[in-house]
């Protein structure tokens, strides 16, 4: 009998199908290929020309734009939205609209085109969570900003255009659905409990230890209850922190290990699969509240979305959540 | 300079990509093939023993199961939901979960394995429309069921896994978020205006034209203000219906005729492109609402959805409405 389950902090009902369970060989693998292509690549030492001016990097004593550097972030060169102009909103008829106002930007995670995050050093992992936290931080600054999506496409399946290890931020006006659902959610469990949900849900989850994937002083990683995706994986801090960029910088070394750890137990089982990171985190310019609890989600592409879930908002999971958990448990791993 | 546009309905933002408008010969395009496979198709007539026993068929003068129908509506043999036993909520500590109660059928929309619903006669595709009405009016009955979607997923990039034509529906237990979503959107909207907001969306739409696909007395087919995928369609009927199922018989035909020119314009623009197709209506077992208006989603699959996506519920359109609606307008199909 399969089970529907609700996500605690969105109301989302997600079908675990429980009879056809699948296993992590039943799903069509398109491993992400770790031998170059050999195509041009602007993202390399030496090509920084190719790319609009940086934006900021990690480098020794060498000039901007130039090679030397170990993490540069850049401009998207084809940005979905213009970081110029006035935040201008406008009615058409019963219709509203704003101008595209935010940034997109370009996190080059190494200067070596070989190497999949998952081959990067601990030190360098842990390097572009500090570029992750300094963009936001810097960003903070533009009040006409007030979310900053930060999300990496790994394997082409995933949306990836380019091979060279990066992520992606996406600075918005407005603060998107999605996470105000989320923000939402969270308010009136607290309003009720007087407690953070997601403080709650890692406590059970450490508890039960069935959907635990990895777990240290600071960080566990789980497959969430409701689960949308088969080895959907989150990470999130134990302490309660509202904010990514309020991240103590003594806890991005750790945060950098249980990242590494979770992606190399997904390659190991999965067999390298395509997937799609995010961190979802509380709006830019507000405070620190105590309702809302920053995570990294981490979703490999094992399966389509179709008709039923466009329609509904609702998923079909064909692997419970304590399945995958285990065979990423199970994967050995340090 | 990008545009952002909200979705009035659902307060969702797009953005609207407009100064790398993509046209259609711009997509990477994955024709559906019009050339069957030859593999077995347990969907043919002759076939009948190997689909779970049919809950309704359209036939002459044959028997149950048998050969002889003109459309034939089954179980899914690897049903998402089950349809027996008692509805019963439990909870997990903090989590919450039910048994996944439900239906799960195929509506088998020709004997003629050869032929795409845009190839079927009028008269064929209004005996489907009949078929979902009949459907949805059956499963009503069965008072543990909250929802019916609809929804056709046609060629492999879009979910599809036999090419026999034929949509599927998944009764729920639950209204599906996606859904309440709309119903809240516009629930709101009337209370503000006492009006439907989507009465109000058809009247601007047909009055400024830009966005209208086709027109006729009873429907409009429309490429939705704040659409979320390239050349994504809407359907509405032009006269104040909640219901799907509550559908004038009389204006089937008209329905039928609307959703084939539709389906032959995307075809002819878009080189049979795999899509997604479905139904909006409101819940089963709520009474006709004045706020509420039903009707049909189209989303061509052109794109890939990723990490952005997932983590804000924000999309990225890189055709704008206007000229998608112009180039299925110029497609000059009846």
């Amino acid at each position: 009998m399969p089970e529907l389950r609700k996500d605690p902090v969105t109301d989302r009902w997600v079908i675990i199908a429980t009879d056809r369970a699948r296993r992590p060989a039943d799903f069509v693998r398109e491993p992400v290929s770790a031998t170059p292509s050999g195509r041009f690549c602007p993202y390399c030492p030496g090509n920084e020309s190719k790319t609009p001016p940086e934006v900021m990097a990690y480098r020794g004593n060498t000039g901007r734009n130039q090679p030397g550097w170990s993490l540069r972030v850049v401009p998207n060169k084809f940005p979905v939205l213009g970081i110029e102009g006035e935040l201008h909103r406008e009615g058409e008829g019963l219709f509203d609209k704003m101008q595209g106002i935010g940034a997109h930007e370009v996190v080059i995670e190494s200067p070596d085109h070989a190497l999949s995050m998952t081959e990067l050093s601990d030190r360098a992992i842990e390097q572009v969570l500090w570029a992750f936290r300094d963009r936001m931080r810097d960003l903070k600054n533009d009040r006409r900003l007030r979310y900053v999506l930060l999300f990496k496409n790994h394997g082409e399946p995933a949306g990836a255009t380019l091979e060279h290890s990066h992520s992606q931020l996406i600075a918005l006006p407005v603060v998107p659905k999605r996470v105000t659902e989320e923000l939402e959610g969270a308010q009136k469990y607290y309003q009720f409990k007087e407690r953070c949900v997601f403080c709650d849900i890692i406590r059970q989850e450490l508890r039960a230890g069935t959907r635990v994937v990895t777990e240290t002083d600071e960080y566990a990683a789980i497959a969430p209850y409701a689960a949308r995706f088969p080895f959907e994986t989150w990470i999130l801090p134990r302490q309660h922190r509202s904010h990514y960029e309020d991240t103590d910088p003594s806890q991005l070394k750790n945060l950098a290990w249980v990242l590494k750890s979770t992606l190399r137990k997904l390659e190991k089982v999965l067999e390298r699969p395509a997937y799609n990171l995010l961190i979802h985190t509380a709006p830019l310019q507000e405070a620190g509240t105590q309702y809302y609890h920053w995570h990294i989600e981490i979703i490999p592409k094992l399966t389509r979305v179709a008709g039923f879930e466009w329609g509904t908002g609702f998923y079909i999971n064909p692997t419970p959540p304590e399945e995958s958990a285990q065979f990423l448990r199970d994967a050995g791993l340090a």
